[in-house]
């Protein structure tokens, strides 16, 4: 299985299947082609919460700024899984994340993708990711060490998220992303609502309700709630919580009760 | 076979799809994840129009503003044909039109769902109703009643679409959603233009004329037509009908000629 | 395999897959469903850079301003692909240019497919192009000759994209497609930059960078470089080309250097 995500939209993807399906019968999944334009660390962020979920796969993950320049392409073997993209610091948390969940894995292995003049310079997706991706997965998770395509590096771009500031009556994080829903995803731990729902709680400067589901207030109303990847969200029921708390990715949040 | 809908969007349904290939074998076919935002009769008016055209499936279908509520998962037996979703009608009106499409089955079955503390509570889509979906699948649409998961009921939301008024000189009518191409979809029958065609139709205060194909009046004309599902459509050729006839989903459309 | 192409975002194209399904089990694989509304030249130039990427194919196409009217619906083998779509010239770009690519085949053929009062006016993605596209894989690119329901044609709409003028100082051409980052793909053959790289470059009345990577400008700043389709393109660093050059597709661009 290969899963495919990149922040390219269309068509290009496409050119991406041609070339994984001219090289090897895999069962091709997509994740998504939308992730913010060029955004390193939302892509990072939303790959670390789903790709858990796959079985053993190779996670072809193309959102590449640098394309063209001579950023490395890697390879990263994740126990069973194998992602393979630019070196950004797009691939790290996925599979740091996809180890912790692995029992009897180390940790991950770094590989570097040799590749020499490739079609183009504006599309390594089609031209140099995918085919490793192809060949990768031709070779099994285990045989990496085999290909002569690829080599061992320690050293690469990694790419962490910022730490809250928990306290007694409050907590001082940031919002990581925004969903399709406009739901404001922060990096403050959700066990922080633990003992306060139902409760109001303040958000920067906008009043809100602590709640486990956002139909627990009235549509339209601002809530405070625990969205499925464990953190805190500001949401509103049937609405937009990026709106009604006046945030994008990257604001401060300040949470407080 | 699973096909998968929601209002999802972008991630979220490729979480979806890791828990469904972690537990199934099955082809996965995506009808589509971009149903308007928890717009429960939008999405029963498509799925009733699409799902008929595939063969037999299970359907998983995530449109759930009441998620983390105390409302059902359900699972409801048309035919070959099994649905898999949130207990708020949305399920209903293609679970009746595959049954009426099939010969010798007698109508419809509702199965509820048990299901306990869920990973998250804003996300059943891939915490509860995904598991379920490829438990049914695995178990096949004849043996349902062999899952200690899911339990006969026959208490459920419905959702039925409004009929419309018919008269000699006209029709009373509603939009009940608008496609991607702007065309407004209405109630009524497409039947009332037989033996209109080529003539004038006056929808609401816009003149238009009644034509089988867009093509039929010139780029930027309003047209009256019908569409793919049978119901009489706004249109205009190359254009959007939703804005030159002035409507929305729910508006009503009163057609007269 | 079939490959599925349309203008309809959603949720028409799962219409079409549930027919394909019902039909044949072929791999389905999605190209795009987002080409620009009723945009055939769009299509056609993005179908010819992206479809020599697959292996040997039925490829599904509906791009179908003329829908209900009496264009014909086409079969075009081009080598080991075959092409299905409606006669307004959206196949023939891809299917002369997957000739191109294959050896020891000598031109495209062109076959009509014959049909009758299909369920719809509006809709013959479901009820004319798709039941021809399972027909034509099930029977094998080699056996056409062998339907009942397709028949060599001679007559047939084609499409051809504008030549630019290439001079010493300069080149003329035009906006074919913009891509979904903004990059505005030219008819300008990207060899023109061959020996001006790193060299200042005009484009209309803009001033810009010849560059090989977007990354070689500042973020923010205007290049011009040479994209995967190995034409010319008008492009920003983290930005969109059409905004910073103020052109669409159809404007002239005049390049001088």
């Amino acid at each position: 299985m290969i899963t495919l995500s990149s922040d390219f939209g269309w068509p290009y993807p496409a050119a991406m299947k041609g070339v994984l399906l001219s090289a090897t019968d895999a069962r091709l999944v997509d994740v998504t082609h939308e992730f913010p334009r060029q955004d390193v660390r939302a892509a990072a962020f939303w790959l670390r919460e789903v790709l858990p979920w796959f079985p053993p796969a190779v996670h072809l993950v193309v959102v590449d700024p640098g394309v063209g320049t001579d950023r490395a392409a890697l390879v990263v073997r994740a126990g069973e899984h194998v992602l393979v993209g630019p070196d950004n610091g797009v691939l790290l948390p996925a599979a740091r994340r996809l180890v912790e969940r692995t029992e009897g894995v180390e940790g991950i292995e770094v590989f570097e993708v040799a590749y020499d003049s490739p079609e183009s310079n504006t599309f390594h997706g089609r031209d140099v990711f995918a085919p490793a991706a192809a060949r990768v997965h031709e070779a099994g998770h285990g045989s990496l060490e085999s290909l002569d395509c690829v080599s061992p590096i320690g050293d690469y771009e990694d790419l962490t998220f910022p730490e809250p500031a928990v306290g007694e009556d409050g907590a001082d994080g940031e919002v990581l992303v925004v969903d399709g829903f406009g739901n404001a995803v922060t990096n403050v731990p959700g066990a922080v609502l633990d003992d306060r729902y139902g409760e109001p709680i303040r958000a920067n400067d906008a009043e809100a309700t602590a709640v486990r589901a956002y139909a627990e207030v009235s549509p339209g109303d601002r809530a405070v709630t625990v969205g499925s990847h464990g953190n805190v969200e500001l949401a509103v029921n049937r609405g937009r919580g990026d709106r009604a708390f006046d945030v994008e990715p990257g604001d401060p949040v300040c949470l407080s009760w």
